[in-house]
């Protein structure tokens, strides 16, 4: 068991019907100027934006707008986000949307709140020394961007996609309502759905330090999100299902799933910035399409805990030797995936990487580690490579 | 499922030797002036108080010192608190020690950064408007004080006790050494195993509302609390059932496990507060004395819950009537408790009430809730002597 830090100042607002409190929320920041930041037209077409700004006007609060935040979300709208800070003197940034609007909302609120160039962090040539405090309206269950300290950009000049980790990025608040994520398409639930569970499987599958609290928490939270999937695949509607899978999104990924471990594997989650960064793919689906080939490469050199979560989250019966257990575990984590329509293979994803490109994948992912990738298995360019031509 | 707020802004610094670092943490709260807090000796004699100065004298952290606070602890100390803060300028309340010197410490910050009578919020005549910011070195795992906003005061002069809470009182950090605990007499660490599951038990057991994602969780933790309590009175040194035990107590009483209910049921800290109050016992055996007693005459209105605590937290075998396995779960909780050596009874707690005693008890406990207490079914004064009576 390691010493270990938690720190999850986000106060969540769950429930129907709460984003009508986004004006009182950020009045209570003491704000003068908020940038409302957002995707595409989603937010607009449901009316979500027009609730906001009334609760926002309700409250007095001088608000601008800015839309276009993508899935992998571009470094270019966040350096036009900041000079439009700057310009209009904002003091908050508002993310409505999901983690692609929270991502670039946080690189944004770096970008102002420190001088130079806001992709140093990003590429971990320096540590921010604050941040533009930061909202949410949450739209999309997946990244748990709400309530960590992570956000994940990518450069476009070279596809570029790299994460940051600081507590200053910390969403002040959060306003969650279940019944805003109703409408996705099944595909975008789905890979929410995926990501939500590998933030924590990612702390789960370590080989050092773990305390059974954290363990016991992981497995209930995997449980709760493997169950609602499949439910959310048939009615998409489900209130109950949707607000399992959403709050169980912020918790896999604030930190607390992670308690006393060794800072966890994300080996999984590094491959797939890889395929996510060249190729553009939705981030859920190309941890499906990665995880299994990983699972397999690795599982020996961590079977106890490949054995736990056969057993504990997956229902594997205890019957064979433990490898056969583990394979088990991960043969009916790659069902589930095809249950929920996920691909389990590159290939699956709808793209054809050359090999040239798989070995430049490599390359990148080793680079952005120091060629040291993983707790599971400590991973290298070599295994990352086989990893990918596995999974092709 | 119910809304629900989640809001746990205490930064937790957990593991071994980590009270080294409370002088950086109260540096960066940029205070002036410290109050450090604690109970009786134990904190001098163990050297703990030493190490806490030096740290502070490291970040040339000023400060003043207020021994005495006691379990129930009162209020004339809470008043010695607030004019000593007042005439010495003190801005940071440090709380050394477990939830008597956490609660007492907070009662001294309401008291200073309000006007009149800090009793007033125990009575729920008034809210406080602000708190002094309040730092933790825990050194007992038991009500979960060091993450809450709860605190409980008991006034002498009529042997009042009340709770109040309200989120200004949350610690800004909590440093959790589980080395701490090691030195604990077996009865305090059983007292405080008890109160631990008893913090989540109060917000299991209810008749609305409730969250898949909860309920697991909840049942992760109290799995986890019944194992090493066990563990520890065999191995009391045993740093790693500290740890699950302590982070267990955090999370116990922080929020996590009441998100989508209706608020929980609280009746046996209720009525476990009168016999506090008026018996000065230890806070932990009287909430065993009475649990058993309350869940007999309650569990019939909440059956569901009954069955599945006794299926999936006690490991009550699935055979038999709802009303069957329901009994066999609380014949199998206060076998706990005598494993634990926690009295069962009200007499096993080494007092003699009179039946008018009991009734002053349950009339006091009827008055502090409008005569209204409860989930798993909503007690009045004759339900709460009647369960006094039962638990005598």
């Amino acid at each position: 068991m390691y010493n270990f830090e938690y720190f999850t100042p986000t106060k969540v607002v769950f429930g129907r019907g709460t984003e009508s409190k986004v004006g009182q929320l950020v009045a209570e920041q003491n704000c003068k100027k908020v940038l409302i930041h957002y995707g595409k037209g989603s937010v607009i077409r449901s009316g979500l934006l027009d609730r906001v700004k009334k609760s926002l006007d309700e409250y007095q609060v001088d608000y601008i707008e800015l839309g276009g935040a993508v899935p992998n979300p571009r470094l270019s709208l966040v350096y036009e986000g900041i000079e439009l800070c700057r310009k209009e003197g904002v003091d908050f940034v508002l993310a409505v949307g999901g983690g692609s609007a929270i991502d670039s909302g946080k690189a944004i609120g770096y970008g102002v709140a420190n001088e130079g160039d806001v992709w140093d962090f990003y590429c971990k040539k320096r540590q921010a020394k604050g941040c533009l405090p930061i909202g949410v309206v949450l739209t999309l269950s997946a990244t748990g961007s709400e309530m960590s300290n992570s956000s994940v950009i990518t450069r476009e000049e070279d596809w570029n996609k790299r994460g940051y980790n600081c507590d200053y990025g910390r969403p002040k608040f959060a306003i969650m309502n279940p019944e805003l994520t109703m409408t996705l398409p099944d595909y975008q639930t789905a890979c929410g759905c995926t990501d939500i569970m590998m933030h924590t499987m990612e702390r789960y599958f370590t080989n050092g330090g773990n305390m059974e609290i954290t363990d016991s928490i992981a497995e209930a939270l995997l449980r709760t999100v493997l169950a609602n999937a499949k439910i959310l695949m048939k009615e998409p509607d489900n209130y109950d299902a949707r607000a399992e899978v959403m709050w169980a999104g912020s918790l896999a990924h604030n930190g607390l799933t992670g308690c006393g471990n060794d800072g966890g594997d994300f080996a999984s989650h590094a491959l797939e910035h890889e395929i996510g960064g060249m190729f553009d793919v939705a981030h859920g689906a190309g941890l499906a399409a990665i995880w299994g080939s990983w699972a397999r490469y690795v599982y020996q050199d961590c079977l106890p805990r490949f054995k736990r979560y056969a057993l504990n989250v997956m229902g594997v019966k205890e019957e064979g030797t433990d490898e056969e257990i583990a394979l088990k575990g991960i043969e009916a984590m790659e069902d589930f995936y095809r249950e929920i329509r996920m691909p389990v293979t590159i290939r699956e994803l709808g793209i054809e990487p050359t090999d040239d490109q798989l070995k430049e994948m490599a390359h990148k992912c080793a680079a952005a580690c120091n060629n040291k990738k993983g707790s599971a298995k400590i991973l290298k360019e070599e295994d990352m490579l086989a990893i990918y031509r596995m999974a092709l």
